[in-house]
């Protein structure tokens, strides 16, 4: 069931709560002291009444959508940050650009407890083909594969004939990167007769891990699982051998809010992830990530007793309204998991008319007439609408990660 | 004159050769004891007898050229690094491939003091150009920066306008890289018309500095410094500001020998550099860069004591015998020190007839009779051999690293 990183995994819900609250109310008076921003976005808030989920959500958020603007306005990390430079091992650019801070903190990111979950141990080589560069992605895995005592060979993206030599040579047991680039990579392993078996298991992340992929690398030899992270917050949660949702990180804490707003939503409802780190150097209060996602009811079979989400359903900018109802894309993420024929799919929402007219693109290789009825059947289903479904080949629809493209004009 | 890294770069030149040689008989069994290759290279050897120059001149090389087929004998190290896989952080893969462990000792490649020498200081951020993916590059130069107690900005290479960006933004102090991609770095910042002014120094490598190009970077505001450091070994030599050579690293021995031998040269005769290290994880001795330098007389003004030499002056194994005299890149390079309005030069030896030609192709924006007369002047007193030479536009040499391209069939 995958290695257990430590105890704080098994400890009772109650103890973790208790013990998570309890180190809260000293984070946000550190924040409030410390961090220029926080001192403003706290001004209100006596950080010693917060000691509850309930009390928490009365807490402003902390948009990840309004960093650019706080970042430029006063730069370079908005006035969030309390480290200064002196502080910090690196210093990052995401897309925006958004930058990001990394602390001197052993496993900045806390990325080790998801590779522990994926079976990576001390003494292993890892195969880590995240980009180094500008984007955080290859130092999160890096950090957390050397906390657990692994050595890393730093391959980053592309040179895929020499990834494959480099993978025969040095023999890695592990590989972390993007699920369709290790497709990549052991195709052509296979196409150039070039000997990766010693890669057993890999952590994934970066892109949506579709059940067919992962059944065919796990013929290939290689248990794959997923985790989510961001530049920001690092680890959020990660999958462990039981394959029931993502268990969340045990050093933050997460909640599922309406997008948009602060409001919690009840258990199992889906909405944009919240999370709250205990970070010293950047220490994000109700950070709302624009990622959707759920709880899982239930405890996860392998013994970790934490909250499960359903992992990454979209982004909550994404959601929309047709026909009066409101659509997430969570909720074609729903549509999508029952069925596995379908690789992947968009919802395109555009205007026949004066009516809005909701067409389900979907990736397969199977797409006939009876499949179709199905899909259009799980689309009313889920989302109490009718739309209409249509076919293309796999890879045809672009990969921008965008799950609902309203392309409407009025 | 640049930070002194330590009191090691000012004692004297016999403290130095005493305490080095001190080190090096328990280095030798330390190798011959730990190291399952060196148990071989060194078994004729008594460790306990080599206390001189003249002693450590008589021990086997280990050659550069060597490591691609003891690697592929003995993966992954060729037997010659004692460390396992649990004590490394990194694997590496440079051309060739040619595979290097990194040990978890703080910077491991020795660079921060080639950094301090630039000027690099304590809480400031560097923008990192080199690639940190399969190639140490980038963190050779980052973990010199760290150790240091600068900040790192990952960049990598490419990307130019969202390097452009990120530098206007978080205006580190200083750019480590190539000097080519500096300047293609303040080239598109003008032409975009952003402020990239904080960066005031710059540690380069990885390719030549021509003068012209160190004064056109100086001009723009940019005190650019080099250094001379190979994944095999780390930091090899560093330019200080007083720019008069390149000044050894303290924790090395460096020899310089006849090409192909383990022969000393006579000081400021042009040889292969040879390097013996103190690295406890790969701990390399004579071992052979293939590359070509010689030794600059006298002692640095800016007061560091150690020895000093030409920096990088081609490879050895491009020398090449025309009309029964041997000629070297080393050669080329002092007759374009000759010729500042020389950007770059490259010999082609071809057959006219019976005979050789040798034929100097230079870039050159100033090319006219005059010049083509004094450098073909230059390479009768360099070379005792008669020479055409060619003028070709900047940029039009290929980057290959090429000095001399010898295209003769037979």
């Amino acid at each position: 069931m995958g290695e257990y990183y430590d105890a704080l995994e098994t400890r009772s819900s109650d103890e973790r709560e208790t013990q998570l609250f309890s180190k809260l109310s000293e984070q946000l008076a550190y924040a409030k002291n410390k961090s220029a921003a926080y001192a403003g976005i706290l001004k209100s808030v006596n950080p010693e009444k917060v000691k509850s989920r309930s009390a928490l959500a009365k807490l402003p958020v902390t948009r990840k959508s309004d960093l650019i603007d706080r970042q430029r306005k006063n730069p370079p990390f908005g006035g969030l940050a309390v480290a200064s430079m002196r502080e910090l091992v690196r210093v990052y650019a995401s897309p925006g650009p958004i930058y990001e801070p990394e602390g001197k903190r052993n496993d900045y990111f806390r990325m080790a407890r998801a590779l522990a979950a994926a079976g990576f141990k001390r003494g292993e080589l890892v195969h880590n083909t995240f980009s180094y560069h500008f984007t955080p992605a290859g130092f999160m895995l890096e950090s957390g594969a050397q906390a657990l005592g692994c050595a890393v060979f730093p391959a980053g993206v592309g040179q895929t004939e020499l990834q494959v030599k480099a993978i025969a040579d040095l023999k890695p047991q592990g590989y972390v990167g993007t699920p369709s680039f290790l497709k990549i990579i052991l195709d052509k392993a296979k196409e150039d007769n070039v000997n990766v078996s010693s890669i057993k298991k890999a952590l994934v992340s970066g892109e949506g891990l579709p059940p067919g992929l992962r059944d065919e690398l796990k013929r290939d030899g290689v248990a794959v699982l997923q985790c989510y992270a961001t530049a920001d917050v690092g680890l959020i949660a990660y999958e462990s051998p039981a394959l029931e949702g993502m268990i969340l990180d045990e050093n933050i804490i997460v909640e599922i809010v309406k997008p948009g707003t602060g409001e919690p939503v009840e258990d199992g409802e889906t909405g944009e992830v919240l999370v709250t780190t205990f970070n010293a150097d950047y220490p994000l209060i109700r950070f709302a990530t624009g990622d959707l996602s759920a709880v899982l009811a239930g405890a996860s079979p392998c013994g970790r007793t934490n909250t499960r989400i359903k992992g990454w359903m979209g982004r909550a900018d994404q959601t929309t309204k047709i026909r009066g109802m409101f659509v997430h894309p969570g909720q074609i993420v729903n549509v999508l998991t029952r069925h596995p024929e379908v690789n992947k799919a968009r919802l395109v929402v555009a205007r026949d008319g004066v009516n809005d007219a909701m067409i389900l693109k979907c990736e397969s290789e199977a797409g006939d007439s009876s499949l179709q009825a199905a899909i259009t059947e799980s689309i009313r289903a889920v989302c109490k609408l009718r739309g209409e479904v249509e076919f293309v080949g796999v890879g045809e629809l672009p990969d921008d990660g965008k799950v609902i493209d309203d392309v409407r004009t009025y």
